[in-house]
């Protein structure tokens, strides 16, 4: 029928251009070195953070039950909201399921119809998705232009208008010009959202995000998400108070959503308790990224992502394959998960890891890196 | 400025309409008879399901960490994938973070802009969100109404089409044609999604859902969710190997989204077990569903979930606090979160309640609801 020729068609095509991905399911004893995820900072198995998990699991139990709006509100929300809100001296914050919930309530619930969307040609697939279910007119400017999106808002006229960026890149891992948009924004009466998914934990000030440094700043709004750095599950909107009363009655898919389970819900904020309790975490990040981007020769990240380019899709693939024999997981994205069509590795340093084994680590991807790149 | 502005407004027209939301937390301790979740089994808080999340978030850590694409698939994923596809059976299943994410996974990543969506009236916000964000063109037909979708299949010609439906509508309770729609679908070689958030767990075979009545039907997709009667947290897609490969490729939500975290993974595995070996608790669900329906003079539902209708938003409101005040929390439900502008209770049945709870929760019910409907 039709469809089971579409579906054939459609795999036929992604196995022509070796783009056809599978799962790889890791056991719980898998002793791979991890440089591939985006628990930055080590906390899913730090033991603060798995017994705040298993803990709620046992006094709440699995599910939370219910929309936040009906029952699935539990004092453990709450308290997260708060925790995040100070932490990253904002206003207010609403948690959701998801970052990508957190993304799509936040657009969809500020813009409409009526307004313009200016969106960085790089932003996370979640950003891009809401913009287009929120109906608004959407220019996508070049990465990192501050012109471009001063001339957009300057012809945006009586509109409303919206600035999406993200803090850290999550797959280029370099950064943008928060303070700058900001300032734009506001001269132009523009909301400018920050995504600090790579930010949280990890830049500005002992890890509060780049938004943090921008003082109260009620026009920007800050997603997040607890499943990277707090090593969880989990996504945020932080900003004025006025914005998190919006969201609560506005915001689909966080209106007709289950609430976050409790454990990952204790399991974040436990571990922004140990963000705010140690500096030296992002500091040892900091450290590691530097150290591995002069060892790799790509360009130093504010972040703990470092991107690496390859020739092509499959020798990628091959790449990532020599670093697991080796003992090393990193990821591989090729196209459509990349902003520019370019295939590369994307390497997370990790605060979490001994000495020796990010050592031993940095040593085998150095050794990988420079075969393929002198191959290519 | 202008959003300052225009959120004040927004905020304003909701108080107006006796609209505005507010979120309450519920504390752990918290003894009121909730008759307004969706936990309809009482398995969130069942020990075997407590124990297994807790002893996840121990062994596994509180989050997966990266992509199920990266390193975010677990063997937790995959056992929950298998046992839920015997479970329906289907020939495979996809688990998400949330069924929003099931939901926006499975439209977006089959239509596209050729596609035509034939969708039911009453179809949840995370479908009528996945049918706009898939650029598809959209026909909504009235309610379970078999013949506006054959008329609307007919009509589509070459196009490869989509209908959309619930097995159990979540806000009204009441049951579609299953078999029917799969009927029409088949002959018009057309997909027919059925989401069974409300459905799995108690309609159908021993809680198997409506769809596995249909045996193997690959023309038919399944959507699921582990937050209801499983008492977790989650979504799941469910269908042929094919569309499974096609999701895992091609699914943003999927694919840009970190992994369901372990804890709620492993609490629903623990939940669906429990369903297989205990088919007695969807048949208390549908003794107790009966009971309330005959007791508050409301049609019986195929589900758990019994809607009430009341003159005003404001009555509704009013309604639901009299109940909390006598110690049963229900739901209640107004523009914009019911499909026809009729505000309501809405009262699911719960097999987790002792027979004491239970019968003061009937009686407690059956007061309000009387005396409101006596004075509209
Ligand atoms: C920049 C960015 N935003 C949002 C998300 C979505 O967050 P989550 O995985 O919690 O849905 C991600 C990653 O998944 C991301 O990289
Ligand atoms: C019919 C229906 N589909 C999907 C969902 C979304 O599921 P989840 O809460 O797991 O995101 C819900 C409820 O929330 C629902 O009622």
């Amino acid at each position: 029928m039709r469809w089971q020729a579409w579906l054939a068609e459609q795999r036929e095509a992604r196995e022509q251009a070796g783009l056809q991905r599978v799962l790889r399911p890791r056991s719980a004893g898998d002793d791979v070195i991890d440089l591939a995820g985006n628990d930055y900072l080590g906390l899913s198995a730090h033991p603060d953070v798995r017994t705040a998990a298993a803990e709620a699991a046992r006094v709440w139990g699995a599910g939370s039950g219910a929309s936040r709006l009906v029952t699935g509100t539990t004092t453990l929300h709450g308290e997260l909201e708060d925790e995040l809100a100070a932490f990253t001296g904002r206003e207010a914050a609403l948690v959701l399921s998801t970052g990508y919930h957190a993304n799509l309530s936040a657009v969809t619930a500020l813009a409409d119809r009526d307004c313009l969307i200016v969106s960085d040609a790089h932003v996370h697939a979640s950003l891009i998705d809401a913009a287009r279910l929120s109906r608004a007119a959407v220019e996508v400017v070049p990465h990192n232009d501050v012109d471009a999106v001063r001339t957009a808002l300057a012809e945006a006229g009586a509109r409303r208008a919206v600035v999406l960026t993200e803090s850290v890149y999550s797959v280029l891992g370099d950064v943008a010009p928060v303070a700058e948009l900001a300032d734009v924004c506001a001269e132009h009466g523009a909301l400018l959202l920050v995504d600090e998914a790579h930010g949280l934990g990890v830049a500005g000030t002992g890890g509060r995000g780049l938004v943090s440094e921008l003082g109260e700043a009620p026009h920007v709004v800050m997603t997040a998400t607890s499943s990277k750095s707090l090593g969880a599950m989990g996504g945020a909107v932080l900003g004025s108070a006025e914005l998190v009363d919006h969201l609560i009655n506005r915001a689909r898919p966080f209106i007709f959503d289950t609430a976050l389970a409790p454990a990952p819900t204790a399991g974040a904020l436990a571990a922004l308790r140990l963000v705010r309790r140690h500096p030296e975490l992002p500091e040892r990040v900091h450290r590691r990224t530097a150290q591995l981007a002069h060892r790799l020769g790509t360009p130093r990240s504010a972040g703990a992502v470092l991107s690496v380019p390859m020739p092509t899709p499959r020798g990628a693939l091959a790449a990532q394959a020599e670093a697991h024999d080796a003992g090393v997981r990193v990821g591989c994205f090729r196209p459509p998960s990349v902003p520019d069509e370019v295939s590369r590795l994307r390497i997370t340093s990790q605060a979490g890891l001994s000495d020796d084994a990010w050592a031993h680590a940095v040593e085998v991807l150095a050794g990988i890196v420079d075969r393929h790149q002198e191959e290519a």
